[in-house]
């Protein structure tokens, strides 16, 4: 397991330098009950290597710290006890400090592990657990936005961050005739249980735009007084704009009568050529409604993605996140992984600028509530 | 159209009818913001046929009285500002009695209109709006369950009660092998616009148990402390029924470790052998986790439904509510009817008790949010 | 006790001459946690008699109902088990016409009771129970301004209340020199337990006006718009009128650019000349800020009440409501009348349109929390 | 005014050795939101002398950094716009390192300013300056005891902590005759503005313990079921009980049948010969209730302060937070020192072993919210 050994240390490094940009001080915030504070999650997915495999896989090894069961268990319920989620941002100790230290020693014992003859036999969940440090570190990135973004004198966290602009590079549109299709993944790599068990699907035919919506045309959107207008949103929606006060995607700022959006780079004019970012479920619905247009579905996305251009934003489909027909969880504290979340939440396909390198598939899942807006998620439209 | 004239009468009274077991206190009660009052729904079931009938369609048509637009119109945001929702309770006045008068006056005018040559081009509205009060004489019933079921003395609403106990009168299993189906709407008679268009769906080979789940069945689930197990309940499910301290269905009660269930006959022990009713999405789903089983899909349900014993109670289905493909909402007010809904809800298929005759449809498309249970909804599993 | 028989039958009659002004559905409304439904009041002023003398003092008294003992106990909690307060609304049964067969009932019972050798050792409980009814005559008239003023429609509860309107009768200053006083009731009629024992009090020279503060003067503190100004208002007020959108005391609207007020008589222009009512504490005091002046304390209030035009409003003091040196509760139920309450409350003297003929006195001690304004509550104001 | 320069000196430098046993990460966290991050108040007591002594005291004095006054203005609404109370938590930058910095700063400027010509000019806003700060390193303590007593690790502040247990030195009783007294502030010295104006009080006879309530007797409280019988509490008290299941003081923790708190030094077992501390004002009351006794009044206290043992808590008195007779705001932003704080609130007497030392005085008006406990706070009774 040489290969698996290098990619461990690659992924887990990955985590470290999204984190290298921070002080001390922003690893501890958590402004917001779904942004987990940057030092939890180092600890969080380290405790899974430690608790997964070390801890059943290795002989004699020893706990870093019994308490850190505790501390970083996210929400497996089946392990015991663990911190509320809303509490994460009051646990000021471990330090920083620690935290890397326990990583050290983790990734350490991982090393010798990996090259044991144990490892095969843990060689699944080992995937799963450096694939559940990928979507940490996509999180990572956002939830420091979300930090950073809400301090009042909006401080940079890296000049020359690649985290924001980007654009569309093809335009037209693509078609896919009518049939019974597949989907669903069926290779031979690491995919999430989520994505199993591969499926016919009856699709009529459909058109998709072959580029996402930028600032500019959204900025129309909202200039036109459409955050004030019922008739384009949800009942839902409605109650979450006017409860909220929203009138334009997360990170915006109306400064003199002129459109901002923060970046991991500081404020900035909003280049209106750009991919737009940072909407809801809701606010993708209201633009395509206004614009006479629909979402993909989740299996029109699918099956269009070999003849797209991706465009880097989570693109929400209008198909909501249920198990595919077969689905079965896993045993135990691991099939808390994804089934668990199967209600209330809508697809997300695609991957963005923050979704690590080689992590994103055609038939991945990502999925949020239908409010949420926090992650770099766009729209592409379908023709009605 | 005497028909449509005589139909008109008959619906109409039913909801005088289920109206009549109540004191005139009973009609001014909202113990949670989404049960209605029934003064409030015999008012607004008028006003739809002043506001979308008589009032375009018959000349010199004098509004009964103008205040009563603001009073009872529920959502239709495009007739202008409304009673907000959690509101109806507070208003007292008008009078029951006035509201009776209110009727009586939009119903001798809708005669007249519905013998005149103008009607027929309001054909379809007024068809909606029979349907529609149909509707709210389903929520009629329910809405004072949860009234009575409110008071801690439990009256009685009708001791002849017919929505209450009923039973499976078929058992075994329906199976529909593998293929591309058609479902959705294509008859010639009323249907709502969420039914359409029809359209094919690709379906594997399902089977689907030919009864629903009793109340013994459920009570087995409870008695197994199912309530106090995470492992079969969704994420949002165990938040909710931490939150709101859910140990049992709707209107159930445990007295001196006995289990009794409100009905609107008054309390009485539960039944093992009547079907299950007032659960949320969330208890049947993770019922049918616990049983080994899961829920049919919409599809699934719909192209079996000639097959299978309805059984009277709605069913959860594991299909969210979305938009059929090509789905098109109506112009101006009568367009929210549907549209605006199709987010965050599941849908249910079938009827129950409190639906009224000739209301039901297998492609009708029921649909709460994944926390209510205050309707007769009920549990059918398939295989997995 | 034939006088206090004839008392008792005047003073429960007015109870129900208040509400015959109501629609039985006006009877059941509960806008707000601290507004008591009508029917709830009569149902508890009567249980008060039944609870604490017929029940105790009379030999083979059968209840009217057992259930009434759970449904009618407001919060004493040494009885037991009640309905919480935020609920009464939605107990629609036992109806409006039962409650009052429960009067009737009751009344019958204590007419006998009253002339039974019973009857002297209840008479301080009786006192206690008729005191007690009219402060409930004084609460039923404030929260059906509530029920009414809530309703869109604002419809007249009686056009020729004699509620509102009020004006000074005297004007100029009165002030009494520095001494040793005392307060506290130390006649030998009623009172409650509250305002005893009599005590010394030391005050400094003082100065009172010999009026209140008039619409027209509270007029010009809204237009000046002081409710947008911090520097008026207590912290706690601030948030208050910032979260709750606060511009005006309650039941004033601004229509069209014209000031309104909801009365019991309708809805009418604000009359300058008349006495400001429904102001809070936080109103009343950041309005004596911006005057210059101040609140009176309660001990400056009552020596003074003999020299003083009262007005006919409840008039804030910057007194809070602490019991008197030597303040004992009373032994059971009905030591929880007042002791309980004393945290939190300022006091409120005098008495207002809506209170009871005779039942005011000038070591009365009303007392409300400091936001709370849907008594008719106005301003008085002391010299710095 | 070399002297007050020493001084300055001496007070600025105990903010930083409180701090100095806090972690970086200690710094920044707000589990609740009466609770400031520390690195904000290092801050905010740092914009004080910068905003109210060197922007207008010295010539060419240039801000440190101007967004400063945003992020470090705790309330002064005078001052304009302001991070509100309970995001301070969010701010993560500047770096406590920054605020360090932005301390040497204003101090090195603050040295040079104190020995100018000007500085006699300021010399009351210095004082106040000086104890706010002292103020804050109360807050300090506390702040940080709570921080860290909410992490589920309970790490220890310093092992040496010198703010724990305090033992009673006296005791018996003290006896005050009745009279006319006279309280308030008549020194020389510095004194808040709400310890003036010095006025006449006439109390009675009172008698109070000369020592305070022990855990001991606060465990009897506890064991004996208190906090699950209503009648020792306020209405208000049995609400807060209830609704946020309170059932000891704060910090006490029950771990397998044995009481343990949590101090500054880490978890301990409960010394039931050390003063409590932690107590709310309705803990206070409802013990005080249980015992047969009462709370002395502050003037009471005030008056028999030179014969009592003060005991190193702050004491609850039966007195409201209001302004004394005469009591006039200064003007501009200093006014919202004390004055808009005068509500709702109750007054505490002495000082406690976190109040530096210097900074108490008999005539000290310390005031709470009467469900706050996270300040040293305690009992001592008078009789009834």
């Amino acid at each position: 397991m040489t290969e698996v050994n290098s990619n461990y240390q690659l992924i887990r490094n990955q985590s470290i330098r999204i984190c290298s940009f921070l002080s001390i001080e922003d690893h501890i915030s958590q402004p917001v009950m779904y942004v987990s504070p940057p030092k939890w999650q180092l600890g969080h997915t380290t405790w899974f290597f430690e608790q997964f495999v070390l801890k059943d896989g290795m002989d004699n090894y020893k706990l870093f710290d019994p308490d850190f069961a505790f501390i970083f268990n996210s929400y497996y319920n089946f392990i015991g006890e663990r911190v509320v989620r809303y509490r994460r941002g009051n646990v000021t100790r471990p330090s920083v400090e620690k935290v890397h230290e326990y990583r050290e020693y983790v990734d350490k014992f991982m090393a010798e592990f990996l090259i044991s003859p144990n490892a095969h036999a843990f060689k699944e969940v080992i995937a799963l657990g450096l694939n559940h440090e990928q979507q940490h570190q996509e999180l990572l990135v956002t939830d420091i936005k979300y930090i950073l973004g809400a301090n009042p004198l909006w401080p940079v966290y890296d000049v020359n961050s690649h985290y924001e602009e980007v654009y569309n590079t093809s335009d037209g549109l693509v078609s896919i005739d009518e049939g019974v299709y597949e989907i669903g993944y069926n290779g031979t790599g690491f995919c999430f249980d989520n994505e199993m068990g591969r499926h016919k699907v009856y699709l009529p035919k459909y058109t998709l735009q072959n580029r996402l919506v930028t600032n500019g045309e959204y900025l129309e959107f909202v200039k036109s007084g459409a955050y004030k207008q019922f008739e384009w949103w949800f009942d839902d929606a409605w109650t979450w704009i006017n409860n909220e006060k929203i009138n334009s995607p997360l990170h915006w700022h109306s400064i003199d009568n002129e459109w901002y959006h923060f970046t991991l780079a500081g404020l900035k004019k909003i280049d209106t050529e750009a991919l737009l970012c940072h909407v809801s479920y809701y606010e993708a619905c209201a633009f395509a409604e206004w614009k006479g247009m629909r979402l993909p579905t989740e299996a029109e996305w699918e099956l269009a993605s070999g003849m797209l251009d991706w465009g880097k934003r989570w693109e929400w489909t209008n198909s909501a996140y249920l198990p595919y027909p077969g689905y079965l969880k896993a045993e135990g504290a691991v099939g808390e992984y994804n089934g668990k979340f199967m209600v209330n939440q809508m697809v997300l396909k695609g991957s963005s600028t923050a979704t690590p390198e080689g992590h994103g598939r055609s038939t991945y899942r990502n999925f949020f509530h239908t409010n949420m807006r926090w992650q770099y998620s766009g729209i592409r439209l379908a023709l009605k």
